[in-house]
């Protein structure tokens, strides 16, 4: 194997045929590692429909490689109308899932001893896309006991002192801290940004996931002019994870961007196109507002009390210390003093938790923040007691 | 940008911008450029129907990184029942298209300086992907004038003297020739691969495609023992492009293979899942032998049919020189002489001929083979002679 591949791999998915091993030896197992409001909240009906109208009217071939046109034009104007950004259908394009967008991403950007800004804790998939690529990450870290606010000024002067930074890539709102960046703050990274030539990624998969009175800024609406690109897409705020379909929007006009969006094209090129059917489906989701911002708040609101609810949780246990409560996206991240446990770290914890007790959560190192464990809070609340109860018992029984 | 990203692209795809843009100025384009069979034989109802079914039964959220069950144990059996392979479903992943597992195997096999044998012509994915990823290639040529034969020795001793040689790749049938390898040429390829310790990849989407009395081999049933991966998927045999499912299984015990196949799936983990609704689709499509193979039945029979009526045409031709019959896939792959027409290069005739006569078509360069041009014959015949009728008219015009 290539000496890069060692950083091939996912910490959410990294004990899934381990769980399914004991799964098949009769051990019943709740899940909560792996973000997929699916599993709870069907994808809405009108986008089935849309799809299932697609296949039936015979879109089963190759589409263009940057996507339909009619889902580039729906993605412009849905940011158009959200985030009054201006872009053109050209602006976009369309990936298998937004991993694909991160390894295009990366391997167009990073050249050997190249270097990226992580804002940490961090999704997994950037770490080791940036890593297999040949690049070396520079972390910009969320101050866990300030609302996750990031230190800007020490961020700049560490910049000051680097070459060769291409990018930085952040997740707002935050998997897998449940953060969401207030406008100033954003205003302030896309201004370094600006400063020091760093090309922005936002990830904004989570963009329509916001509660607890959150109001979510899009990385665009304070970055006019500086070269960025947005991710989006299928998953999460429409609800269809397993559709694949995520986008890319580079709406600037200078040299740069110019250029990433015809580089990320031809990468598309490579793979022929997205999922056709599924592209039309997320076309019609996108284009019925009507129906799909019904189905989004209801979703919101089962997943703001679910999560407050796990959250009150974790703050009668002894054993999880969490610092804020999550105002977006459906995680939590709390911290667990490892030394204080006989356990050997956070992936020792997540292998026994699963044996002993059948619960598959994420180890926080997977994340970039050692000592932490992610829960998803997208269960009924029935299920989230049980298993933060179990967790808490099975940490009791482990301390020293 | 970075330095390797210089070999993102795809000969196949690089005038579809261009050739929208003419079609939205009202020019008639027809498109001889992508292997789509379902542009010409709709993916088959049953197939359609099982992924309806799916979609109804909320099959629309993640599913496991290397392929849902079904789908995993349905590959392995087809292998088993066709070619008499003995694979588990564990030894199968699934991916989003056969692109997806030559973009995964460059990464987990490639080491900057490392080198692969790339049998020539080649599809160009296998090229750029090795490229972008630090490889670089050997090219073992097949003879054009000798039915597309190999020069084994010629081969072997090549590989003495490199080190470094960390696989082969080969597309059996051929794209873009259309010839189809004897069992004989494949054990022999198998040996040398064995003797040198050269992993074999064989790319085997079109395998059910063959035609003009060819009998199919499998890398797989002359190569007992030997570490190899094969890829196949539901794209071309089963008419579905559109689907994005491809998959690769690697099924010998040795240690390299059992390495393969985990650092594969650690690749897969990264983007979490493969389209779920449409592994079910082809779950379906493999396991219903009967209806498949009345749908492929149908579909070969034609292909054949157009086929050799292109090939005729292009006998005729006096700008057209093709030395062998098509006996798989569906491509025509004939030379041009380009230094008897006043056009620059196969790129400046592919171009010229899409604004003279509305032609798209592949210029052979982007299969490593110079003066050259790539026709898919899935178009009806009256399509077919139109257009071929029309390369050549055009050619009599850039003759010099």
């Amino acid at each position: 194997m290539s000496a890069r591949s060692k950083f091939a791999g996912n910490a959410i998915e990294e004990e899934d045929a381990f769980a399914a091993r004991l799964a098949r030896s009769g051990k019943s197992i709740i899940r909560l590692n792996r973000g997929d409001p699916v599993a709870y909240f069907p994808t809405p009906k009108y986008m089935v429909d849309a799809y299932v109208r697609a296949l039936r009217s015979a879109k089963t071939g190759y589409s263009f490689h940057a996507g339909i046109p009619e889902l580039r034009e729906a993605i412009s104007r849905r940011h158009r109308r959200l985030y009054n950004l201006n872009s053109e259908p050209g602006d976009v394009i369309v990936t298998q899932g937004v991993s694909e967008a991160i390894m295009f991403i990366n391997s167009m950007l990073i050249d050997g001893r190249d270097r990226a800004v992580i804002f940490r804790p961090y999704y997994p998939l950037y770490f080791s896309s940036l890593r297999i690529n040949g690049g070396k990450p520079i972390y910009a870290d969320y101050m866990e006991d300030e609302e996750y606010g990031i230190d800007i000024d020490s961020l700049r002067r560490r910049l000051r002192n680097e070459k060769r930074v291409k990018y930085l890539i952040l997740a707002n709102p935050s998997n897998p801290t449940g953060s969401v960046l207030e406008r100033k703050a954003l205003r302030e990274i896309a201004d370094m940004a600006n400063d020091h030539g760093v090309f922005i990624i936002s990830d904004e998969i989570y963009d329509e996931i916001t509660y607890n009175g959150a109001t979510f800024t899009s990385m665009s609406e304070v970055s006019r002019g500086i070269p960025k690109a947005i991710f989006g897409g299928a998953s999460k705020s429409f609800d269809a994870t397993g559709f694949r379909i995520g986008y890319t929007i580079i709406p600037e006009n200078d040299r740069f961007s110019a250029a990433a969006r015809e580089k990320m094209a031809d990468y598309a090129k490579m793979r022929l196109s997205s999922c056709t059917p599924a592209q039309y489906a997320f076309a019609e989701a996108i284009k019925n507002a009507r129906a799909h911002n019904a189905a989004v708040r209801k979703m919101v609101a089962e997943i703001e009390d679910r999560t407050n609810f796990a959250y009150g949780l974790l703050e009668e246990s002894g054993n999880l210390q969490i610092s804020s409560r999550p105002k977006g996206a459906f995680y939590l991240f709390p911290k667990v003093e490892m030394e204080r446990t006989d356990l050997k770290d956070d992936r020792d914890l997540v292998r026994r938790l699963l044996v002993e007790e059948g619960i598959q959560i994420t180890r926080g190192s997977g994340f970039g923040a050692h000592d932490h464990i992610r829960i998803v809070s997208l269960p009924d609340k029935e299920t989230l007691e049980m298993a933060i109860r179990k967790i808490d018992k099975f940490l009791d029984r482990h301390s020293r």
